[in-house]
């Protein structure tokens, strides 16, 4: 099944490997438009240009261009120096620059300025503090960070699609997670990896440092240790716990669908929506980690669900949860919204695509099947898992979490969550970008207002 | 032994806990005056006076006054209320307000401003620094925070002087641990409580989750489990291990005696001290977590040690050091140097003090003799517990064993980080203030230096 792609495959896709090569070029007219013409007949696309300074015979510049991969960023250096007058000095990798010094600082809320701070918030005072909490552990949420700290904890045994790469060479993205809390939800959150593949001892190490947090987000687990991690933590602990690849993915991946019903002609908005939902069929190809979550949070939001799996034990586990398992082409054929989450490409074939359905082929970098191919077949509206930023959802589940106090993230505030980002895409798209100015305190505010509705007390 | 205070014996120290009184008094003249006489009648130092509102009869101001404890406040405002004009309106706690939502944030080092950002640092390109990592793990260090945090690990059985208050608790002393480590040394610093009073477990745990961090410092662990604790993970893990409550205070002890050594004519710079201590004893009253490192740090620096404590299993693990444990009476009789760390008010009678001695007694907040009663009998030099910060040394420490690449914290390494501490006391005072300009700085630069001395090359 897990064929590799054609290089003919790749060329739909925008090349996305951004390096900076620190270019001297002869000072006369036409030599900058030679270099640039090599570059773009070699597939590079160029973005900045940055001169740095001008010699009496030679122009120094930076010249930003985007590759597929480094096979790729070595032709186009044999091309420059073949074709061109233009000498590089050398390649910058953007990528590498960001990492330089880790992307996290765990530092004060407050400069300490003078010995009385340092006795306020040290000894002799913070005696009085730890004191209060011991009379009244609550207190702990108002007085220190476990109350609006997320621990986001991974094995490193399944991380992105680079599979089981270990736990130490998981924690860019980690980091690159708790830089998005910080940044999109204001909230502080530390990676925590826990050099242990088996699940019992993983989740016997989580509740033992879990008084640290507020809240337990779990990254980057293999299926289907992921799924019994999860189900012990919540089941342990009176916190939030989120399997981000599961449930974040699934509530980003619901506010795509009903991006699609509105696209569709099914309503202006959620009650629309859900009065859709009730009387269509999805069908969901892939019952790993997050095609799991997506069916369950399909399921309740009203839609009937159609599980495909080679797996047994996956079809299994979406049966104990109410959908049904199906096979490939019986699932697509009784299918309104069709979602694939394989990883193969090519795997949806045009022919089985039936008239008016709504096709989402998630996999990433090349989908089951292209949404031109969809659409071409009769699909009334296609789309590929570049649409869909998974940071939309997580931060501001887990401040919502937080802020309520819920002691867990429910369906209820995922399909808020996923109704708030619908919500705030523009015609044509799926959802919006995770910049945009108000998508996040929109999922808070959603989020926050499902908790209290489930009877958690508004603090 | 373990005698309480009277009440008597509190008032040579300046009362420590701050509260802010909003008054609200009439006005007119000599009313302030008579306010803040009754307060000083009742034993509260006044420091900052506020004046908020001015109203047609009435003058609203923020007074901070410095009490003992809780009793004294009640008194004070008992005071306040029967025998002035002036109405409390409300008593604020500084250290609470400096607590409230905790004193550290985990968050991004820059700005993610466009897609780009997001991409550089989150997916795709994220991919490649794990795939770089994975390739070479040494690589984390540079291009991860897992080179330049330091987890704080606790299991809150032995807080302060607070005892076994549990995990929960301790939280705002680890945090304002890690708030030191940042303004002090710029280390990013996170703590883990770990809900786990067995060893065995403890130690495990933090191994599990090690990787995630530069270097390891334990706090406020019971003893004798914190010895246990600390020798197991410094064999099992490649990276700096530090029990802060053993090594730091010895560290900044050190650096006391060197400087009493200095005062006492020893000499003006450590070639002196180092001759000096090789002809020297000292008596180590208390081996405890601080006790014993600090017996272990004199050994090491040259000086004879004679260590006191009741447990036969404290004297037995001195004696596994090389030290000589012997009883109370005999080791002061033998002693150049008497340190004493035992919680023991008034333990050191005057008539023990031999003429020219030097006497550090340290307990808190009430010493085993005071400096006066010492001097009084005939001691050199004589200081108390107050005039010690072990914020000098431990932000240093860790700093210059990350920035080295050091495997461990050195004994040279402390010596190095003392002798620098020492110098920069001021003439009559052991150590400099945490916030003297210098200090930090110079500790980072003396400890590295002796980390690079022992081998650890310059990265």
């Amino acid at each position: 099944m897990a064929e590799s792609a054609p290089s003919s495959f790749l060329r739909p896709y925008p090349p996305d490997y951004d390096v900076v090569l620190q270019i001297k070029n002869p000072h006369l007219p036409g030599r900058l438009g030679r270099l640039l013409t090599v570059v773009g007949e070699e597939g590079g696309l160029v973005s900045d240009i940055e001169t740095h300074f001008i010699g009496r015979d030679d122009m120094f510049r930076d010249v930003t261009i985007a590759v597929y991969d480094e096979p790729h960023l070595a032709r186009l250096l044999t091309a420059i120096r073949e074709r061109t007058e233009a000498e590089v000095l050398g390649v910058k990798d953007l990528v590498f620059d960001r990492h330089e010094g880790g992307k996290l600082h765990c530092g004060r809320r407050r400069d300490l300025e003078t010995l009385e701070d340092l006795r306020l918030i040290y000894t002799p005072g913070v005696a009085r503090v730890c004191r209060a909490i011991e009379r009244e552990p609550a207190l702990a949420r108002r007085y220190t960070t476990a109350g609006s700290t997320v621990g986001i904890f991974t094995n490193g045994t399944r991380v992105l699609g680079l599979g089981n790469i270990g736990v130490l060479a998981s924690l860019p993205v980690m980091e690159g997670k708790a830089v998005l809390y910080d940044q999109f939800a204001g909230l502080s959150a530390v990676p925590i990896l826990v050099d242990e593949t088996d699940p019992e001892a993983f989740i016997e190490t989580v509740v033992r440092i879990a008084p640290t947090f507020g809240g337990i987000h779990l990254e980057d687990i293999r299926t289907p240790d992921c799924f019994q991690i999860e189900e012990a933590l919540i089941a342990r602990l009176d916190k939030p716990v989120m399997h981000d690849d599961q449930h974040g993915t699934a509530t980003v991946l619901l506010a795509a669908v009903l991006s699609a019903l509105r696209e569709t002609g099914r309503g202006p908005d959620p009650a629309g929506w859900r009065a859709a939902a009730r009387g269509m069929t999805c069908a969901q190809i892939g019952l790993g980690a997050a095609g799991l979550a997506i069916a369950r949070l399909l399921m309740h939001y009203g839609f009937r669900v159609l599980g495909v799996d080679p797996s047994a034990e996956a079809q299994a586990r979406l049966e104990s949860y109410g959908g049904t398992g199906a096979g490939l082409h019986d699932a697509i054929a009784a299918a309104d919204v069709v979602i694939s989450t394989t990883g193969v490409v090519g795997l949806i074939k045009p022919e089985m695509i039936r008239p008016g359905q709504i096709v989402l082929a998630l996999s990433n970098p090349i989908p089951e099947i292209f949404p031109s191919e969809a659409v071409a077949a009769g699909a009334a509206f296609a789309a590929d898992g570049r649409s869909v930023n998974n940071a939309l959802a997580f931060p501001g589940l887990f401040r919502a979490a937080l802020d309520t106090g819920a002691p867990a993230i429910t369906a209820a505030m995922k399909v808020a969550a996923a109704e708030a980002i619908s919500a705030l895409a523009a015609p044509g798209e799926l959802v919006p970008s995770p910049f945009h100015p108000e998508v996040h305190t929109r999922v808070v505010a959603a989020a926050s207002a499902a908790a209290r509705a489930e009877g958690v007390p508004a603090r």
